[in-house]
């Protein structure tokens, strides 16, 4: 097997993984018409080229946030990496630190904070914060985050309901306590109950964020531009648009339309 | 079999029906444009979503005609429902009256109007009119309906003319007489005959409606503006947007079509 | 074998034919792409119903050039029809007599002229016409065709140059001599040679046509409004618009194109 | 199997050729979005026929850049004719000849210049040239070029960096040196390398193309009305509009694409 495009990697994942890790990998919500349209769209782009310019020296380095980063591409937060392979999100932010940029830690990672931040010193670490019910529990996430030198919060916006991943359904599956690595609960069913993510959350709580933490506030999940500006005015230093990878709200748009576009399909 | 959407129930009734019955309901007409339409369209919308608003509190009631309803989900009117299950209408009665909103009962029920209306007292009851050629049998099922505490009549306009439905006619599908439970005649040719359903049937029949019941008149199959308008000006108190699930006229839109899309289609 | 819809002749078509007969009668030219566009189309229109409106009398009847027909269909010219079964073209025109409509014979039809008119003194019969080089040979058709009581000539014009069906090619297909019914000429070398059709036809040639014939003239594979007004103002009677089955130019419209749809696909 | 349309000579082309060699033709870069786009497109195109106009006399011959040319096509270039088959470019040349147009010998040409050359002295002869890091050796090939008689330099612009062909680089496949006839270096490191093609190339490169050598200058891989519109202020005397067979950047669009229909892909 030769790994040559990003489809390589998924064909071995699906020949490695068991099928209740990969489905919970590989599924969006409900009918699945966001997670299509998320591949889909890129089709419908057409880059029109320019030629006989000198591109001999191309600089892809960049800077974010004071940040120098080798090329404008970080990783996401996604949940335990240890579902998918022992070394879990360990491997990944040891990969990031080679590559130099950013990775974002997951509420949910199967690896604890400190471990993350001991072992890549250098790395640019941002923390991806699902806010709970209980402000206090999230308040230590965020002071562990801070303190193990974490540079951002990046502030999932779009779980305010989870969305129904059928095949999860199917399987059974339930988030196993024993990955959850960032919570002092250790049973299963403080962690299966979604209480945990507040359906309230609201402007006023990125408001409160900026005041507890000197981490930068990054909002993840905005989709309109209205929530961009409303973002920037509430003290947010920046956005992730994003649709969740189509796990959350089934016909949100893909997080790369072009905002006409979507306009016009109303 | 675990039932997570509403696919899961499609399936299912695909291996349990006789075919005959399965194809009675799930037929469009002629080619099936408007039936492929009807879902197709769906993936077509993009919904914007806004977020960092409280929507831990969620309202989903509603009232319709001074009645409150759970949901603004409610039963359309479809014909013998004990083809499909021997307990047909009265289960389904059942399910709507507990989860809280509106059955619309089908003249082709195939249970009769008192006996809905005598097990679920408190169910709000539709009964769903074709206008026959005789004026005089009709009046009879709306004073039976009244009568029986229904609150409203739900008149068909779209099938002056039946649509074609293949498979009906390669079964040899027949509309059983024993299955029809709101007519006095119980045999089968004077069923099968279409002459029941009144192709001059216009706009004053609506008048004259209003003019014999009391309960609302709620005009079913409405697809354009103009009608929508007409319906108002001749009495109705409301309308049911509907192509008659893509049973009738083929290359009707699909129901939830967006008025400019479809001028757009001209 | 039940006849419910167009699809189960094709169906049976299939089943009976051979396969050279067969091929020759469903290909169209090249890549099909305008074989297919004609059947596709139709998933693309949508009708606006309204309803309400009084349809117990629909009245189909029409005239045409002051023939009464039942309804505003007929047939349209098509070769050879002894290829799809013995009865050729005296069975198509017995159908269509019964109907009480059009029927358009081909000049290469498999049945004489004469042999048509003898057997159907009251159908209305038009005769489709290839202008030949040698304008004498057309000249004796066209008179034919007048003595026999035909009351149009329906010329084809989108034949200069026949189109490519790859289907006849691999099959080695050739338009037998014996199914050319109304030509002197009985070997199968003077009928291949498509020297008979004139690929230098041109509007003066319509005139000429106006001249030497009572029988009205009518163009046959129109496809803009530019010729549509052309055709009138070199008294044509009329025009049938049509892409000749997609048989000869693949990438000429659908027939029921819409105009605005085809100038926007500039 | 009969050589019917062009999709004949591809599938004799898979039963006939080897993997490696076939796969190298026939890939395009990346998903091969813009491969694919290449043919689709075409079905995206309607031609509106008018027809009555003498078209008896079809005049297809040609002149460009003083040369008569029996149709308005030729032979665009490709890499190593001789990894198809064993007389390799000789044969295309002797095609194109007696069909009598214009063959566009690529740089990696299995077959010499001057062979080309010598065996057609009156086919008309143009040369595709990648400009190399080290000019001298670009120039030596167009003095060979111009002193075998060439006409013109089809300057490729679009490999400042090469497209990946996913199949060549599972299939290990490798330009071997024993195929690129044009080259003093026979050794396979050398060729390679891609540093023989010059990312730095620019609009200033066109004007020192036009002082060393008298054949014109033709700019091949052009995309944009911009960059068209630079070619001419350069010096150069045509353009030949290609994404390079959809084999560079995936994504650009279809090469007969309609510029207004690229535009509002943005």
């Amino acid at each position: 097997m030769q790994f040559i495009c990003v489809d390589d990697f998924e064909r071995e994942a699906k020949r490695r993984m068991a099928k209740k890790a990969l489905d919970y990998y590989q599924s969006g919500a409900d009918d699945e018409l966001t997670l299509r349209a998320n591949r889909e769209i890129f089709s419908d782009f057409r880059i029109m080229p320019r030629f006989l310019r000198d591109v001999s020296n191309i600089h892809l380095p960049s800077t974010i946030f004071g940040h120098k980063i080798t090329c404008p591409l970080g990783v996401s937060p996604t949940a335990m990496h240890k579902l998918a392979h022992p070394e879990g999100e360990l491997a990944t932010a040891e990969a990031v630190n080679r590559f130099g940029s950013i990775m974002t830690l997951s509420t949910l990672s199967s690896t604890p904070i400190e471990e993350i931040a001991g072992r890549n010193p250098t790395l640019i670490k941002w923390f991806q914060l699902y806010l709970f019910v209980d402000r206090q529990e999230s308040l230590k996430l965020i002071n562990r985050a801070e303190a193990a030198g974490f540079d951002a919060l990046v502030l999932t916006v779009d779980a305010a309901q989870f969305g129904t991943r059928r095949a999860d359904l199917r399987n059974g599956f339930h988030v196993p306590a024993s990955l959850m690595a960032n919570f002092s609960q250790k049973n299963d069913q403080s962690i299966q109950s979604l209480d945990y993510i507040d359906a309230s959350i609201q402007w006023s709580d990125v408001e409160w964020l900026c005041k507890v933490t000197s981490m930068r506030i990054i909002i993840k999940g905005i989709l309109t531009p209205e929530d961009a500006l409303l973002a920037l005015e509430y003290g947010a230093s920046g956005i992730v648009v994003s649709n969740h990878g189509g796990r959350q709200l089934d016909s949100a748009p893909a997080s790369v339309s072009k905002t006409c576009e979507v306009l016009c399909s109303y």
